[in-house]
């Protein structure tokens, strides 16, 4: 069980439900994405939400459950509805809930003219429709969408009704409705967060080391885990009255004990694995290349698919049958005969061809058996041979491995990712996925 | 706006909500893929639905939920809160809003100590727990995990309630629950539906040929999309009772206006535009090799994901660099410094060097710009010069495509899969994406 000694004062701070609207929500077409949004940034201000509501378009539903959660809640965030289209019927339903009338909103009818300026086009009569706002609402500026969002009074329920595009909600909780929230958050509540990317700890594995060696970790500062494949989100969350000095001391021990397992301190937004890799092959001007196997192309789609990758990225093989090792990569047919093809033999000659033929630095080679066929009983499905390194200096390891073809893949790749990014941050310390 | 007769009966055919249950579906950290698998198959009897409500693990909430929503509805699924530990309460939640208590329940006993001998491990306390039910209830089998479902009729509402882990759902919807719905709808509502997998048009522009090609097509089918990226999925939709040669002849229809952009008549579960692509080489007995620039590797990655990949496929080039395209693939420097790395020649010469090195009998190459950074104003961002074929017989063309990087990259590769899909059933068609 996590320590719950904040929670039970975070969940006091602020009630809020959210109602999400839109058939393409109930139809199964599409996953709600917003509301874990949503979620997330009010978890940072120490508030979780306990009911959410989601109803198709259709304004009686809509206005019955906006009445409803109004008598339920301190805050409704209403996500949805707001667009230029008949299905678009939240402002309606508010203006129902609340007796008042639709009216030109001036404030909305000026952001939709300045909206339709800066894209030279012409202000259309179903953009208009988004200015009809309930009489006595306060608009929430949109800085990049045409919807207005609408901010009302209900039954004592603040609501703040939001757009469904992804990118101007977030926006606007960013901007406008997050900044609002924590001001009514009292300042004994608010709450101040680190959070890092860690690659080779699980969560309960993560959790059993830290009870372990901190066995008084203290209640005052909450530890969160959040999976986000292949890395594993660790927050660390407390009161900002608590003393800076605390907060410092255990997050240090955080970072001792997660030691090079430690990816990234997060600033901001979240860095992939291979972002990372690539930023540390940038700053050493050292490029990369890979020679893989049983991952068919994947450790160099993750580092090609980051924006600039080309800089340290020139050169990659795909190998999958044995004369094409020979022919490629000169992997001889000796090796290859008298070790097999998943061998430790085999891909340290992968890894030197691999460097030989690119003229890179550094090299991850990998061959395995990624399943469902193909396995042996000396060499399982999982068994996979990976080698990496400098030119002088390769390395090698045995994974054994489980689970489907592409687990096992992405599973090879990430590791392929870390070792090249240890390589690079000259770690000594043995990762634990290789103990 | 979508042909709504069927629509409207089916609406009328049973009315269901969905309670979801679970701090996990709230916190932000996982979506619920749950309930669109529950409303995909809902789809499928022609029900649609209205309205879904998340709740936390909060006993006096879930069980004040369950009494409400069985006052609103014909049928009511539940969804979580069925495992063995202390935050799974929905037995106890339905026992209190029927006002009943729970008792072990001899069948679901006589399941649990069944599963335990089949993985030979002891019957726990915590999963003792998963036998006590509702005094009233039905149990519905759970053929793959421990916790069975519960049926009850509360309110004059018939109540289902399902396991979490979404492959416990996935058979007990197939194999349970939607057989008893299907029962439930009258026999001249039941629904006769064929699926489609489309590559190389949108929603909106395969709307717009079936209009202008049939503007007769009946109301009694009713076309449904869903983006399923990169492929379109076509639905058609009919009532039983329809006469089947009616059902037939537009299904016709609509195959022969695709023409060679239909890539699968589903049977069963979808597929992968890279499992056609494999199961054509595998038929021809053919093997394929790839040539990427700007794709980095993605290609080759969606082939070998697939099981049984290594039968066609043996080799895959990642040449990023110029000097490594002719390193690798002998693409000669005059061609280069001549025309550019983002060229028809470049990339022809990639694929003849991509096929003579793997001894492949057909080959995709692509070199491109795929951003952000690289554009010029002769080539800006999302220049992509592909080329496909066999050795005596290759084509080549430019695209030019527009997004992100990672989308490019995503739509580059679809591309090429399709056009040797295109190839192996010999398609004397030009796809749209090439106009």
């Amino acid at each position: 069980m996590p320590k719950s000694i904040l929670k039970d004062a975070k969940v006091k701070a602020l009630k809020i439900q959210l109602l999400m609207t839109g058939n393409e929500l109930l139809s199964g077409d599409i996953l709600d994405s917003n509301s874990a949004m949503i979620a997330q940034y009010l978890k940072d201000l120490g508030i979780e939400i306990k009911r959410k509501v989601t109803v198709s378009d259709d304004i009686e539903l809509l206005t019955q459950e906006i009445i409803n959660m109004s008598q339920q809640t301190d805050i409704l965030i209403i996500n949805g509805g707001l667009g230029p289209t008949i299905d678009d019927m939240t402002a309606q339903a508010l203006a129902n809930a609340a007796n008042k009338s639709l009216i030109e909103h001036p404030q909305a009818l000026a952001h939709l003219v300045s909206w339709c300026d800066k894209r030279k086009t012409q202000l259309s009569k179903p953009n208009l429709k988004q200015a009809m706002l309930p009489s006595n609402c306060n608009i929430i500026a949109n800085e990049i969408g045409s919807a207005v969002g609408i901010n009302l009074t209900l039954n004592n329920c603040e609501v703040f009704s939001t757009p469904g595009v992804p990118k101007e909600l977030k926006v606007m909780l960013n901007k406008e409705i997050i900044p609002l929230l924590n001001e009514k958050i009292p300042p004994e509540m608010t709450l101040e967060i680190n959070r890092f990317q860690v690659y080779g700890h699980g969560e309960s594995s993560l959790q059993k080391l830290i009870d372990e060696t901190y066995p008084n970790w203290p209640d005052e500062i909450e530890l969160g885990f959040r999976a986000s494949m292949p890395l594993l989100e660790v927050k660390l969350t407390s009161r900002s009255t608590l003393d800076r000095s605390v907060r410092i001391h255990w997050r240090d021990n955080l970072k001792n004990l997660l030691g090079d397992h430690l990816v990234n301190e997060i600033q901001g937004q979240p860095i992939k694995l291979a972002e990372k890799v690539l930023s540390l092959l940038q700053k050493e001007e050292k490029k990369i290349t890979t020679a893989e196997s049983c991952t068919g192309g994947l450790i160099a789609n993750l580092i090609t698919e980051i924006s600039g990758s080309s800089q340290s990225f020139e050169a990659g093989y795909i190998t999958y049958s044995n004369s094409i090792k020979s022919n490629l990569l000169d992997v001889s047919e000796t090796i290859i005969s008298q070790h097999g093809a998943v061998s430790k033999e085999t891909v340290l000659a992968m890894a030197k061809g691999a460097l030989s033929k690119s003229k890179a630095d550094v090299v991850v080679a990998v061959s395995g058996i990624a399943g469902p066929k193909g396995g042996t009983i000396e060499k399982p499905v999982g068994t996979v041979w990976i080698a990496w390194g400098y030119k002088n200096k390769l390395q090698n390891h045995k994974l054994q491995l489980h689970g489907n073809r592409i687990y096992i893949q992405q599973h090879v790749a990430a590791i392929g990712l870390d070792l090249i990014r240890r390589l690079l941050i000259n770690s000594q310390q043995a990762p634990n996925y290789l103990k």
